[in-house]
Order: C-alpha cells, then sequence, then structure tokens
C-alpha cells in the first residue's frame, strides 16, 4: 500500500545530513561540555557553533542569546513563566490570544493561580488576530504580550511586526511561539520587534528533544530549570549535546533551501486547498486563505468526526491529524477552531494535512481519491449527516 | 600518548547496544507517539518499553509512576517545585542538605522566594546526613524532606532509608536525587521507602538530552512543562523517543550487569584510594571510606588548586574533575567539601576521579604515575607550600 505521510505539523522526519552531523557526538565526542579537560572541547565548539547557526536562523545579533531548552514546550514555558516572574514589580497583566499552543496557555494559567491577570484575545473567521484588539488590551499593568507567530492547527500567519509596534511604544516584553515557523518561513527577530522567541528543531528536519529560545539581550528572564552555570547560569542541566549539533544542521540547511522548500510546497498545499471541495460537498477550509504556512492544508469535513476520517485515511496509509498531536489523544474539539467561532459540530470534523520535503503530487492525488468515498462511507453512517438531508438545506 | 577518561561522574559514553536501539528511532520510527494514526505506533510501544524498563531499575510497582523528563536537573526542578507547590496548603517548610546538587538547591532557594522555609542540613566530615538531624528539623508545617541518594562530587552514600522512617511517620513526601546512583548501585524505591525519585540516563551509560522521575501513584505533583497531555498530562513536551528508547536499552544492561560492573569497578576505586595518598604527601580522602559509589575516588590535594592539576593531567591524556560538571566553570570551592568542614585552601585541591566500565587497572597505574610529579611541580611554584614548609609542620 502507497505510504503518504502528511502529518509534519506533529513532527519531521530527519533529514540524512542532520542525523550524520549528529553520530559523532552520540558516539566519540561524548564527553560534557562544562568539562575544562579535552573531552569537553569538541563538544563545546560543537555547541558553540549550533548556536550561532540557531542565532542566524532567526536574524538575532549575538549567538549567547539562543538558550537551548530540551523542545517547544520548555522554550514556551520558560518564557512565560520566566519573563512574567522576572518583570512582577512592574505590574501583573499579561495578553495572550485564545488560539495558543497549550504549552503557552497552560503556562499563563498557572501563572492566574499565583495572582496574574489574563486577557485572552479573540481570533477572526481566519484565525487571525487584531493588533487593535492588542492595542485595547493594553493596560499600565501590562507587562507580557504573547502571541504566536503561526498557528500549527490551521496554518495562520499573524501580524506580528504590527502587534509589536504596539509593545514596543507601551514598553511592554513581546514574546513570540514560533515553533511552527522558525526553520520554515522567513524570520528575522530584528525586524519583526519581538523580544523572546520560542523554537522548536523537530518541525523543521531536526533531531526531537531540543527546542530553543531567543532572548533578546537586556530582557530579563528567570530560569525554569535552576542548576548549573549551563547556558549562560539561564538553564540548568547537561547539555544535550547531539540533538543540539543536529538542531544547528537541521537550521543550516533550512537556512540555505527555505525559499526551494516553500516553492515545492506551497503548490502541493494550494491544490488540495483548491480541489479538495470540489471532490468533496460540505468541506470549509479553515485557516487564512493566503497568510499560511507553506505545506499547510487543512479542513472541516461536515457531518463527520475527524477521529473516524483519521482511522480510515490510516487505514489507507495516509498519516494526517485532526488537532493538534499534543491534545490528539485528549479528543475534544479544537480550542482553535472554537476561538475561530465554528460550532463543535462542525469543529468535530477538522483535518490538517500539513506537507513536508519528502511529499509530491502523487500524495496529493492519493488523498484526493481515497478521501472522497472514505467521507461518503462516514456520511452514511452519520445521524448528523442524516438529519441534514431530510432537512430543507439538503438539496443545497 | 594514553588516553584515560576517569570522568565518568560527569558523564558516562554511550555503550554501542544503546546506540543501535536508539538509530532505528533516529530513522525510520519518527513519528510523534501522540498520534493516533500508524507512523505514532512504534514510537508509541517504544516509549512504553522504556518506561516499563526503568520501571524495573528502581523497583517501582506501576510503570505510570515513572515520567521521562529531560536530564537530572529537570527531574530534580521538577520534583522540589511541583512536590512543594502541590502540598502547600499543608505547610511550607522543606527540610533538604547542604551537600545536594545546585539542581535541589537552587531550585529550593527559588521557592524560598516564594514564601517557603528551608532548613539546610549539615553533614559530617565524611559526608554523610544524620537521620536524627532530619528528626529535629521536622516541624508541623514541614511538607517536603529532600535527601540525596550519594553525592556525585564525594561519593558518599547516604542512610535513606532511616531518613525514610522519620519522613513516614510524620507524613512527610521524601523526594531523593539518585541522579548519582540509579542504574549504578542496586537501588528499590518501596525498600528505601521514598516518594520520589530523579533519575538521569547519561550516569548509566545511556544518552545524553534524557532523565525521569518516579513519583509514588497518589503523590501529587504540579507539572513544570504545562502543554499538552503527554506524559499522562504531567509533562508537556514531544517526547524525545530515540533518547527515551536509549534509557531504556541503558537501563536494561544496568539491571542485568550492575553487580559485575560494581565488582569491577571497586578494586579500581579502592586500589587509587590506598595508594594515592603512599605516592602522594599531604592528601586526603573525601568521602565515607566505605559507603561509597563503586568507581568513585575522590581526593583533596594540599597546597595546589585543583585546576592546576586537571589542566596538568589534561596534558598528558588524563580527564578528570575538580568539583562537579556543572560547576566547573564557575571556579569556586565546592560547597559540598565546604559543608563537609574543610576549609576553602584544602577544597580547592579537590580532584575527583570516577571510573566507568572501559576503565582498567592499567589506568590506574598511569594516573599513579603521572600525578605524582605534577604535584610536585605544582608544589614548588605554589606560595602555600613554601609557607608550611617553612612552618613548624614542614617535616611531618
Amino acid at each position: 500500500m502507497r505510504k503518504v505521510y502528511l502529518d509534519n505539523a506533529s513532527t519531521t522526519s530527519l533529514i540524512p545530513e542532520v542525523r550524520e552531523a549528529m553520530l559523532p557526538y552520540i558516539n566519540e565526542y561524548y564527553g560534557n561540555p562544562s568539562c575544562i579537560h579535552e573531552w569537553g572541547d569538541a563538544p563545546r565548539d560543537a555547541l558553540e557553533n549550533a548556536r550561532s547557526i540557531v542565532a542566524q536562523l532567526v536574524g538575532a545579533e549575538d549567538s549567547e542569546e539562543i538558550i537551548f531548552t530540551s523542545c517547544g514546550t520548555e522554550s514556551n514555558n520558560f518564557a512565560i513563566k520566566g519573563l512574567a516572574i522576572a518583570q512582577q514589580n512592574k505590574g501583573k497583566h499579561i495578553i495572550l490570544s485564545a488560539i495558543e499552543h497549550f504549552s503557552v496557555l497552560n503556562s499563563a494559567r498557572t501563572l492566574e493561580k499565583m495572582g496574574f491577570e489574563l486577557t485572552i484575545l479573540p481570533v477572526d473567521i481566519n484565525g487571525l488576530i487584531s493588533p487593535d484588539d492588542v492595542k485595547k488590551a493594553v493596560r499600565k499593568d501590562t507587562i507580557l504580550v504573547s502571541i504566536m507567530h503561526a498557528n500549527g492547527e490551521v496554518g495562520t500567519i499573524e501580524p506580528l511586526e504590527d502587534i509589536a509596534k504596539i509593545t514596543k511604544s507601551n514598553n511592554i516584553i513581546f514574546h513570540t511561539d514560533a515553533v511552527a515557523t522558525a526553520g520554515t518561513i522567513p524570520l528575522n527577530v530584528k525586524e519583526i520587534g519581538v523580544d523572546c522567541l520560542s523554537m522548536s528543531s523537530n518541525q523543521f528536519y531536526g533531531p526531537k528533544g531540543i527546542g530553543a529560545l531567543w532572548v533578546r539581550r537586556g530582557v530579563r528572564i528567570i530560569p525554569l530549570l535552576d542548576g548549573g552555570v549551563q547556558e549562560g547560569g539561564r538553564r540548568g542541566g547537561t547539555e544535550n549535546v547531539p540533538a543540539i549539533v543536529g538542531m544547528g544542521k537541521a537550521a543550516e540547511l533550512a537556512i540555505i533551501h527555505m525559499d526551494e522548500r516553500a516553492k515545492y510546497l506551497i503548490p502541493l498545499r494550494d491544490r488540495l486547498l483548491k480541489e479538495l471541495p470540489s471532490f468533496i460537498k460540505h468541506v470549509r477550509v479553515t485557516g487564512h486563505p493566503y497568510k499560511r504556512l507553506p505545506g499547510h492544508a487543512s479542513f472541516c469535513i461536515e457531518f463527520i468526526e475527524g477521529e473516524a476520517m483519521l482511522m480510515l485515511l490510516n487505514s489507507q496509509g495516509i498519516a494526517v491529524t485532526s488537532g493538534s498531536a499534543c491534545t490528539s489523544r485528549a479528543l475534544k474539539a479544537s480550542h482553535v477552531l472554537i476561538a475561530m467561532g465554528l460550532t463543535h459540530a462542525v469543529a468535530q470534523g477538522s483535518l490538517l494535512f500539513s506537507f513536508g520535503i519528502n511529499n509530491n503530487k502523487e500524495d496529493v492525488d492519493y488523498v484526493l481519491e481515497t478521501l472522497p468515498p472514505i467521507v461518503e462511507r462516514l456520511r452514511e453512517m452519520s445521524p448528523l449527516w442524516d438529519k441534514f438531508k431530510k432537512s430543507d438545506k439538503g438539496d443545497n
């Protein structure tokens, strides 16, 4: 059977070149980079080299502004908790959006229990946050704004530059969760105007178990992992050298190939976005029509549960997701789709196809040929569909 | 030149079998274990298999009591902060020892800033904590005791069973940092009587970037990394599957070979502990004479700075450390040695030789032949030595 992996938003695969770069640090160069003897030298050099490439990936001025973490979730926890607690003498009000990843939302909820106040901004039907809403939400005691760069479930890219103008003129720290964008689309922290940015290696063909946080020089942040003097005293723990080397190599390849990858992915995405609704009735494209991630095609297929489609697609060799991987086992309607104004019934039918560099147009053909009979079969069993057909709207 | 790695306390190397177990999960089985489609199956099975072996390593009843983290430091931060905050309605007093790792000590300091109170217990000249001191320190509002299983700098193994009797009879949660012991010496959480235990894979020939926390079923703990539903909702973030598989394999090998490894290491350690003081004058063995880690030989060589010896040993191909790897770049006298009652001057001359399964008796020969002339050379340049020789005690 044809095997089609279309779940690159959950995790990408590893590029062989990245793996080759990592292997020497799994094998011979096993030393602890904090050690002063020669076993620490090669790992330490590799660590600092990776730091410098990751800095370059996001346009950071100084590689010391990069702190390696264990994943995007740690980066987001570190940012939200570490920035808020560091600024709490100035105030305790935080602004974020309703479609943030749970690592941002739940970190903010934890702070709320400690006496911080949250303003959670709505989004429009395309998943866009309005800079005007940010402006209106700003208070004298606002110390932190956290708005994601792009949403991993619906692909919408947010207007960070416009939001940054507001945070700058109000002297508020601005963090962005760029897990879905760093290594995927061009990104320059200075041009955007943020103060802190989260990223994750396994979103751009690097290894799992490694992420990074960029923190602008001069911005105070409290460590999440107290301990030794690693990472400039900002993150304790023996550095995960092989994974850091892998992230560095993946960043290097992302810098070189970003444009060509996007040019390759966008036509695959656009064909699916355009053609799926003509193959299947009652399909909505979710997310912004064009301000979206290059490999990202998301839909709600009405009158069906996403999970059931996912299972049947899986039985035909196609891997997709319904909502984010982090919550896929929770079987709840996506908080992102609900925030965009979709009903629970429609949001249940969500399907996300995320393309990667290993996909090709035959994969799109296979989806367009495989999904319609699955939808037809499931709708036949669906009481919602039955009810809909019997209603006046059934002839639409 | 002969190359002798005697810094296994900073990190061990990876056993080739562990690497082989990891590679398929770096390559073909790259899926996210949270995914419902088939790409998630093999990673998820591997994850749960590793969890079960790690549970077995520490004698845990239920593999769901194991939460994977990114390192020993994360495990310690998670335990100290997560347990204390979960119990804070009962009280805000925490007992720990003066020789805990900085990931424990500094986590407790962070809690102190949030209104918790700390009692930091002393140790004796051998680095032993007295259960009696724990008993005396217990208050009505004591909610957590954290005492390490063995100290990574001086190798002393602490009397946890006796301490556990006190915490149990007072209904206090007992956490132990077992980073230096898990996978190295036999360890059974039920027999010891602790409630929570930290471990790290790179201490027993597993990969870096992965650790675990065992939390007894029924003990409440607040997540350190808020996010998705991974690890039973207790630790967000995409699981680092290759590293987890590696930790599982390393745990499996540790279970099989623990006894034979100890039998191999103890004679190497004991020979160095016994003979070094006869090759060099004014050398003190640090740590307990026999209640110590099997591969662990630590000394203070008087009238010299440890860093200088470390550099010259390095130039002869020998890797050792002076203090812990996490602080070796901070160039301060070890808080452990100071707590044991050594003066700053003596503590400066600390040297730690930590043997691993790749060492042999020729390595001990080489150290015994290489170190004495280095010490002699450095002492000739040392004003402290000069002063000592001119004093009355010089003839000792």
